[in-house]
């Protein structure tokens, strides 16, 4: 059975890797403000980054283990982690949200002086208002705010193995959930209620929170893949998706499904049947030493031809802790895979007339390979 | 019945509000790269930012319909609201992640010169990586990025009549499940279970999406009021109190209810009697033209005899696309209270050894006065 959380070793082995490329990098202290990059340090997990209000740092320095400065709201929750250097003001205040409390605290971790490293590449923010950051530059120097040389998503790219039994369970609830859209999604029922009947069966499977459902469905396929369902009933010969990133512990799966209500005519079987031709051919492929490329070309070589690519503008990502995540499957990405990567397998292909299919599947980087996270099996019936 | 969407004179009469501010302030376009900021002038609607690959870029000119510069996968979508003027680019590129063409889009707007507001004060940040928006600065000039002097925060914080009744479905369907909660939530019952189930009850009442549901169980209290659930099962003499933020259209309601498992002891039920009261001494004076500090003075004046304030640090809040918005309710929030503001009145008390029970309804403000809607029941039964 999978365990919530992680031992507090896990924790610091995290921050002794990062402490290592920092010297190598001469960062003093990593300033992080996000979710995913907070709670990768110190395990504060909680809903409330829902609310935009508060703001909250946590330094990791070179030596040492990190320091949260935080609002008081959230000190029980932190203290309740590993993390014994708490030091919190009373947020909101509108006079000084915490600048100065930080500002005090990094001059301090850096001895007065040095590079304050905050994830600055694709994918990251920074999540603090522009003004409080312009604020912080100020009061900081002579230290200075560099980017973290991509130490972060690094170290976040690879997963552990507990991490990843966090991940494959929340893709076996979405497996079971996804067994079950049958009993929500029948002709005549609106994409709503498909929608929330589904997040029901996630709920029901044992996820902690569904955050994203996308999907849609359309006769012969699609338009995009990222909108919220409208009222529209479904109809014989509709071809329904839908895509799920649930939680549980706080890992996400991300895959999807499609369904055909009714027989599909030959051309969609043949499309749907070169979706699973992609994603095995990825996967067949998709060990240590292989590219994010290589995989690119794998599936893009079935469902496009070779040409360039479409819309989506990738077959596939990491996943983890954020439902994407570093790197992604483009021609351009050459990321060397390591074994404890987790990714999701996407291949997308036109059906006509402006529609699409997409299908994705997740995988984890072993030894001896690609492992199916989620159930893929090709020759699933797909007709509801 | 509530609609979904809004009629695109409320997006026009949006846009219009905030170009006669932009004049005022000699700002030649604002720059929006959030979820909320952007969907309030476009109707752009999607669960995709849980994805953070993508930036999104809204350009509001002074002058002309909004500009939307996006990544490919969202230009399907963006092409079902009243935008017309759609930029694209594939994304993610690893070259150019859009702020070429943003930059460009930009020069045009404002005519090679002039001043780009950007949101930057409390509760904002900049949804982009740091390192493309220190390169959209330099490749900008002599374009200048500036504050947006609050005109985004000023419009969203009043709330027209068809926002409000989409918050008012919310709280509706968020009634419903509270007085259901007694289906989920028994002794013996894990509190991660009584989580999952009540967001079940969410969904089954009519919830599109629940992003937020936050709580606590512990006797005679609980500790905080953000931690996510663990696997303790409820034991008699419990209070719990379950917290949801959950979404119609777009639109979040954000209320508690506490549960006493049990005859609570006189004591707490006292607490209880206070939180109620404070709310109904809050409510009988929010009203156009009285002070956000009011309300806090009001409140804190029954739940902690005047001192100062809790480690929640506020007293309620905004509430309406984030299940937190401008402003806040403390002694230091001196904003005016309008016709249309729609708040959280939240007040929390010490009931002992770390302790706290905290309730929550919520108002919109009306010619009349403050109207709940939520269903405000003082006498209530709260035992289950």
């Amino acid at each position: 059975m999978t365990k919530r959380g992680f031992p507090k070793s896990e924790f610091q082995a995290r921050v002794m890797r990062a402490q290592t490329m920092m010297k190598v990098q001469g960062i003093s202290a990593l300033l992080l403000t996000t979710e995913p990059d907070i709670r990768y340090f110190t395990g504060f997990l909680t809903r409330f980054w829902e609310s935009p209000t508060r703001v909250w740092f946590l330094i990791v320095p070179q030596s040492g283990d990190p320091i949260a400065v935080i609002p008081a709201i959230g000190a029980h929750l932190m203290r309740q982690t590993w993390i014994t250097d708490i030091r919190t003001w009373q947020a909101p205040n509108y006079c000084d949200d915490g600048i100065g409390l930080l500002s005090a605290t990094l001059a301090e971790v850096c001895d007065g002086a040095g590079r304050v490293g905050i994830p600055d590449q694709m994918e990251t923010h920074v999540q603090m208002p522009l003004s409080a950051f312009r604020k912080l530059e100020d009061e900081i120097a002579p230290l200075v705010i560099v980017g973290d040389g991509a130490i972060v998503r690094s170290l976040r790219m690879v997963k552990s193995d507990a991490e990843i039994a966090k991940i494959e369970r929340a893709c076996g609830v979405a497996d079971r959930a996804f067994a079950r859209v049958a009993e929500v999604a029948q002709i005549g029922v609106p994409l709503s209620d498909v929608f929330r009947g589904f997040q029901g069966l996630c709920l029901a499977e044992g996820a902690d929170f569904v955050p994203y459902v996308a999907g849609a469905a359309g006769q012969g396929g699609y338009g995009d893949v990222i909108s919220p369902a409208d009222d529209t009933p479904l109809v014989d010969g509709d071809i329904l998706m839908l895509d799920t990133g649930l939680i549980w512990d706080g890992y996400y799966c991300d895959f999807d499904r499609n369904f055909s209500f009714g027989v599909p005519d030959v051309a969609i079987e043949a499309a749907h049947a070169k979706l699973m031709a992609a994603v095995q051919a990825a996967a067949n492929i998709a060990e240590k030493g292989a590219k994010m490329s290589d995989l690119f070309h794998a599936m893009n070589n079935i469902v496009n031809a070779g040409r360039a690519g479409s819309d989506a503008g990738r077959l596939g990502h990491g996943l983890g802790m954020k439902l994407t995540e570093w790197p992604s499957i483009i021609a351009e990405d050459h990321t060397v895979l390591e074994v404890g990567m987790v990714l999701t397998l996407e291949p997308g292909i036109e059906t006509g007339g402006g529609r699409i299919m997409v299908h994705e599947e997740n995988i984890v980087i072993t030894e001896g390979g690609a492992r199916f996270i989620s159930d893929f099996r090709p020759d699933r019936t797909w007709v509801i």
